[in-house]
This record gives C-alpha cells, sequence and structure tokens, in this order.
C-alpha cells in the first residue's frame, strides 16, 4: 500500500526535515517589527524555495506589506488550498529565552523531544509538516499529491492588511473546494482536534495625550491632567464586576451555546485547574456565569495586551507624561460585528475622556468569529484518518484564538475551511521559550499524508 | 564698595562661568539608572576638583550609593551650609531632544539666551550660581567669603537613599546655623521667591503578578487573570470623583492653608490658565474645590509616573502579559507621615487584588513636607537683597516639588534651611530640551554675592 510507503518514507526523513524546519526557524521573520522587514522577506523567499524545489510553481506576490507566497502541485484531483503563515511573533522579553529565538535546536523536555525557537509552534513548524507529507509522497509517487495551492502570508501577527486585497484580487484562482489550515493545536496530548469554531478579533490601540510634553510631577502634579490616569479609568471600565464587557452594543449577535455543543463539550471532560495550574493560576477570570470552555471558545472578550505611558525603567522619575497607550483585543464570537464594536469602543472612551486629553485611536485587524460547516464528509474522512494516527480519536473542538483567514476563505472565496493543527497548551506560542514537540512535527507529518491520501 | 567690585567681577566673568558650567554638563550624571555609575563619580569627582581650585578643602565620602562631595571655606563668620546636587534625570524620551542632551550649548531661544542640555536648571546651572559667587568674591577678597561648607550629593533625583545615614554620621560638623539650598525655582520672571513650605514626596512601585509567563490571549484570553487589569483597577481606584485621594488615612496631618497665607497667595495674582497654557492644556485637574496653588503647594497628590505591561511596542502582539509594574508618586505636605501612608496604600492594593494575582512593593524614598520659620531674620535680610537684584522683590512661596533635604536638615542637624533658586517653569526639567535662562544663571550668581554680603 503506496500509503504505508509515504508513512515510512517520512520515518525515514525525520532528521532531515527537523534539519530544514531549523534552516526555516534561524530567519527572523518578526512582521509586526519594521526592523525586521527584510528578515520576513527572506522568510518567503525560503519557502517559494522549498516549494519550487519540490517540483511546484511557486512564486513570491509583492504586496503593500509583507510578501504572499504561493505554489500549485498542477496535479489531478480535488483542488485544495492550503495555508499558513512564515510570520512569527515578537521576542521580547528576551532575558526570559533559555537560548537566543532565532538560534533554534532539538531539546530535551523533561523527556520529551521539543523544538524550541520562535515560530516552532506558530507557524512555521506547523506549516512545514503539511509540506514535509508532500515531500515524502513525492518521493514515494513521483509527484505532489492532487491538486493542491499552497497559500504563505507573511502578516499573520500583524493584523493581516494585505489579506483581504490579495484574496479579493486572486479570488478567481484561489477558490479551491477546501481550505485546509494548519495553525491550531491538539485537544489534549495524544487527541486531535478539527476546529469547528474560531473567534474573530478586532484590535485597537488607544494613545491619551495630555500636555504638549513631559512635566515634572512637582512642578505640575495636582494641576495638570495624567493621562496615565485618564487611561487606567478608561481600561478599568471595560468589565463590570462580573466580568462583561461594557461597551455598548457589544453582546449583539453573541449566540448561546446550542444544548447539542454544549453536550460534547461537557462531554469532553475539560480541567479547567489543570489547564489553568499549567501556567501557575488556578481559577477562571472571565465571566462570572459561563464554563471555562465557554470563556475559551465561544465568549467574546475584552483583553488589554499592552500599556505604556512616562517612566518605567530602573529607579524612579516623577514626570507626568505627555500621553499614554494601550492595546486592547476583543475576541469576537457569533455574529458580532467587529466594525459596529470598534465605533462603540470609540464612542465610549471619547465619552469618558476629561477636558484637557485627547485621543488617537489606531485600528489593527477586524475579522469576525467563523464557524465551520461539517456537513461537508471531508470532516469526518479527516476525522477518521486523524483517528488512525494519534492514540485517542479526534474532537471536534472551538479555539479561543482568531484565524481571521477561515473568515476571509468563506467570505471572498465561497470556500470552507477545514483547521488541523497539532500544537499543544504549552507550546509557549507568543511567550518566551517557544516549542514543538517532536512528536507533532512528526505525527503531524503523518497525519496530512493520510489526510491527503482519504481526501486529495 | 567690594560688593561693586565682586558684582562687576561676576559680569566679566560671565563667559568663563559659563564655559565651566557646559563642561559640567557634559558629564551625564543619571543616577537613577545604574548604566551611568562611573559618570556619575566623575561628576562629583569635577565638582571636587572644581572646589579644591577654588582653595577649599574639598574631599569625596564613598557612600553605599553615588558620593557626597564636601568642601569648607574655612573662614570666620556665620557657619552657612550650602546644599546643592550633580546628579540629573534620565532624559528619555531622547528623540524629543533638539540636541544631544549631554552636548550642551548657549542657544537663543526666541530672543532668550538659555543654557540648553541635561542638568542646566536642575539642578548644575543653579548650584554653580553659588560656586560662582565665591569665586568672583574669592578674587576681589583674596578670599573665600566667610565661613561656608558646601554639601553636594548625587542621588536627589534617585529618591537620597545614602543622605540620611550620612547626615546622621556627620551630624556634628554639619550642622551650621543656616542652610543654603539652590534647588527651586523664581516666582515669575523677574520676580524670585523665597520658598517657605515644601511638599513631601512618598514613592511606590506595585508589580502585579498573575500567570508564570506571558500567554497567548487566544488560548487564554476570558479565562486567564489580565494583571493590566488588575493594575489598572487599581489605579483607577486612586481618586475619587472629586479629586480626592482615597488612601485610607491619607488627609490625616493636611493642614488647612492659613487665612494670611491665602492672603498672601491670593495677592500673587497667580494666572493658573496661563501657567497650563504653557504646557498645552486648559483646566486644573486636581481637587475640585481647592484654588490652582492650593493644588500645586498645599495639598497633597497622588500622581502615576509610569506604567508598563505586556507589548506596547510598534504593531500589534496578543499577549496576556505575565506582570504589569506602575510606579507611584505621592506628594507629601504638612504632618502627613510618609510611613503611615505607604502600609495603607500597599494595604488597600492588597485588599483590591483578585484570587490569581500577586503583589511586590519597592519603595522609592519618603520624605515629609517641609515649613520653614521665617523669623529667623536671614529670610528678610535675602529677600531685601534678592529685591537689589532683580526688577521685581521676592516674595514668600510654596513649592509643589519635594527637596527632602530641608526636612533632613531640620529633623537630623536641627538646623533651618533658607531656599532660593532661579529656575523658571518654563525650563523643561525632567523632560526634554530642558535649559537654564542665562539670565537666571547671570542674576543667580549676583544674588548670591548680594546675599552673602548680607548673612555670611
Amino acid at each position: 500500500m503506496t500509503l504505508d510507503a509515504v508513512l515510512d518514507r517520512i520515518n525515514a526523513d525525520l532528521d532531515a526535515s527537523l534539519d530544514r524546519l531549523l534552516n526555516f526557524l534561524r530567519i527572523p521573520s518578526i512582521s509586526t517589527d519594521p526592523d525586521y522587514l527584510s528578515e520576513t522577506r527572506r522568510a518567503a523567499e525560503w519557502l517559494r524555495d522549498e516549494l519550487a524545489g519540490l517540483g511546484c510553481e511557486a512564486q513570491i506576490h509583492d504586496t503593500p506589506g509583507h510578501p504572499m507566497v504561493t505554489a500549485t502541485t498542477g496535479g489531478e484531483g480535488r483542488p485544495i488550498l492550503f495555508y499558513g503563515h512564515y510570520d512569527v511573533q515578537p521576542v521580547d522579553p528576551l532575558e526570559l529565552w533559555t537560548r537566543d529565538p532565532f538560534d533554534p535546536a532539538i531539546e530535551d523536555a523533561d523527556g520529551t523531544r521539543v523544538i524550541r525557537g520562535r515560530g516552532a509552534s506558530d507557524d512555521k513548524g506547523q506549516l512545514m509538516t503539511f509540506v514535509e507529507a508532500c515531500r515524502a509522497w513525492k518521493s514515494v509517487h513521483g509527484s505532489l499529491p492532487g491538486n493542491i495551492t499552497f497559500l504563505f502570508e507573511g502578516e499573520e501577527e500583524s493584523g493581516s492588511p494585505s489579506l483581504v486585497p490579495f484574496l479579493e484580487a486572486n479570488r478567481d484562482w484561489l477558490s479551491k473546494d477546501l481550505a485546509l489550515i494548519c495553525d491550531t493545536g491538539l485537544f489534549a496530548k495524544g487527541r486531535p482536534g478539527i476546529v469547528t469554531q474560531l473567534r474573530g478579533l478586532l484590535g485597537e490601540e488607544v494613545v491619551i495625550k495630555a500636555a504638549s510634553k513631559d512635566l515634572h510631577s512637582g512642578s505640575f502634579g495636582g494641576l495638570a491632567a495624567n493621562p496615565i490616569r485618564v487611561l487606567s479609568r478608561i481600561l478599568a471600565s471595560l468589565h463590570d464586576e462580573n466580568g462583561r464587557v461594557t461597551v455598548p452594543g457589544f453582546y449583539d449577535g453573541v449566540p448561546d451555546l446550542t444544548d447539542t455543543m454544549r453536550a460534547q463539550w461537557d462531554s469532553l471532560g475539560f480541567d479547567a485547574s489543570a489547564f489553568l495550574s499549567g501556567v501557575g493560576l488556578a481559577m477562571p477570570a472571565g465571566e462570572r456565569d459561563r464554563t471555562a470552555l465557554e470563556q475559551l471558545w465561544s465568549r467574546p472578550t475584552a483583553e488589554i495586551n499592552g500599556i505604556r505611558g512616562g517612566y518605567a525603567g530602573k529607579g524612579f522619575k516623577t514626570v507626568l507624561p505627555a500621553e499614554a497607550a494601550a492595546k486592547i483585543s476583543f475576541r469576537l464570537v457569533g455574529d458580532q460585528d467587529p466594525h459596529a464594536i470598534r465605533e462603540s469602543f470609540r464612542a465610549m472612551v471619547r465619552e469618558m475622556l476629561p477636558g484637557d486629553c485627547k485621543v488617537e485611536f489606531h485600528g489593527h485587524g477586524a475579522a469576525p468569529a467563523s464557524r465551520m460547516d461539517i456537513s461537508n464528509p471531508a470532516f469526518e474522512a479527516a476525522r477518521t484518518a486523524l483517528g488512525q494516527e494519534w492514540p485517542e480519536e479526534a474532537a471536534y473542538i472551538g479555539a479561543g484564538g482568531s484565524i481571521p483567514i477561515a473568515g476571509y476563505f468563506k467570505s471572498i472565496l465561497n470556500m470552507d475551511s477545514m483547521l488541523i493543527g497539532f500544537g499543544r497548551d504549552d507550546d509557549q506560542i507568543h511567550s518566551p521559550n517557544e516549542k514543538y514537540d517532536v512528536e507533532s512535527f512528526h505525527r503531524g507529518t503523518r497525519s496530512w499524508a493520510r489526510i491527503l491520501s482519504e481526501i486529495a
């Protein structure tokens, strides 16, 4: 059976596959930081060269931001689009890393072999599971599997500003029967998941300005407006005492969890205490009247992701700063309208602004939530294939993270998405010491071979 | 008359005096930043050498922090202590400076000659007015004036941790009849002031910690505690809707303004709108039922001087940070007890802390407020001398800034202080583009010659 030959090939080639991934991880493609512009492009070029080396028609498409990489296998079969992203998160606080984030290595972590480095799990390691499955397939079959188009973007970690225009401009040849997206996690160790609902994401940066320059708090303190104080009041008012978001109209379009889904989630036996204790916490801190899985998967949130103002370095400086700023992200569900929420949020902030203060807003992405149609038979086929690879059967799950691409694929390309990934909760994505289990990489590659064998 | 000869000498020597000051300003003695440890010491050595060059017994005293510089003229007359500080504030945000803060120069600013650079006004330029007055005195008289002891510290901008132990250890020979302190400002352009009350200062840094590491807000958002949100709630609760500080017991020991002082302050014709409009503001933002001068001089405050948490750089990062921190300073008046307020503030913060969060506190200085005894005849003598130098007569004023040294001189050395300085409200101390008017420097130097002639 040729699937077995492909799986054997993947096993035999594992070390070489890991070496290729390490090369990819060495490129610091931090998309949100303009200082890494050329490195981010270098990651795109590396991917293009890999795909061309596999015999694809591969090319780079320039955009106003970071480039898109596309490639086509050109074979027969069901047209499928595979999506991943080659950009990574910033690495600060750098001092908490146990190694240079861009000098990756295979390490032993309490008996588990892991690939350590920025992007190992999000998303370079994940996208390479698919590329390596294709490589093994070709080496056994002499050609790449089916009729696959690859689409890799370099702005996923910075709001994907070029994605919608690119999809709109290339609608005709990018619309396929189904999209495969590898940017999510296992439900639990040994148990894969297929994501059927994803939260959307709305990012806002708020800059409060008062005096025309930084002031001495001795000369002006008590008399002049303090923008940190104003900002704190605004941020403190974002939630009520029950943890609900106070932005007017915020809950418009938030669906109740269906009884079916609630029953299925209850059956997953999710252990919130264990989940939180892994990161040093003990109690759910969200809406008081919701279960932990609801708080994570099906309820919208408002989170403050960053704040700055005045002197926060070593020592002390009695300054009254001229401005203070915060970055806030809203996770959205159901039919919440990101644009309406943005306007309502901004109006609420303006309303709270005292005299002498001004506000500037900077939007960072506005993607609605997505729900997948699991009546498409590819879902059950993939679930079966995954069950053959992993110790436990695959579950249909929600995901707290936002992968706006699934929404865009639906709205712009009229294409369903199947989200399958092999990350683990302790991968520390977006944090210091990001890692990806070698098992995730290895079984992930084998999983794609099995899935392609079923659906391509 | 020899005073005239000294004043003439000061006039003739102005350019050379300015050159010496520029040399002093070139030393980046940022005491709060450990990276500038050796530069801060270099400033101390520079001062010691200047004073030794004038014929003083000058020496450096090591402390656990930055050194003290002392010098004595060794002459006859009333024993007087002169105090200043050779350390300066940090310079960030550096990009707002129009020149390198440690490459000072004399500039023309809208027709006014100014000395531009970090420390020009706070406090190197000010302390040098006294040194240059002594130099001119010596060159005319052949000896330094009277029986003066100089005391210069290098930790004024970082909470003066070594000052109290140093004063206690050297109580005997530092206790004089009167201290002169040059670290304050003119009341208005052309009108000097003698400060008779100073606010105290209590500094606190609050670090809120939640998860054991930074988390992805997609994976954990809505479920895990967010320390920025917790910190915002704490900071937002520091003031009530009338601008009063809510720390329990905060107003214990705050005196009402006496009718006499209120009448004198009312007569000063302070224009709050003009004062605020100089920095782009329009309305007093402090306690609702207090005048602007009360808010600045006689009322206690709580100000947030800095805040940090999560990702606040370019772009966006959907992180749930492990910690967030703020620096808060309280300006104190009357008999407010800094230690009692520190404990009450910390208890209040602990009280507000939700489960899963921890707090760390770091204290930065705790100095009570000071009030001077103006029945000492030196005050009227100095006021007369100042009136002869400046276009307008000198006023007894309050000061919003904290110069804890005056309190320590009283409590440890049982010595009254007279605070006279020549800074202006637009000197941008603690801000980018700090300057000191050449007129302040020149008339300031002449003022000290006049005052020494009266009281030394």
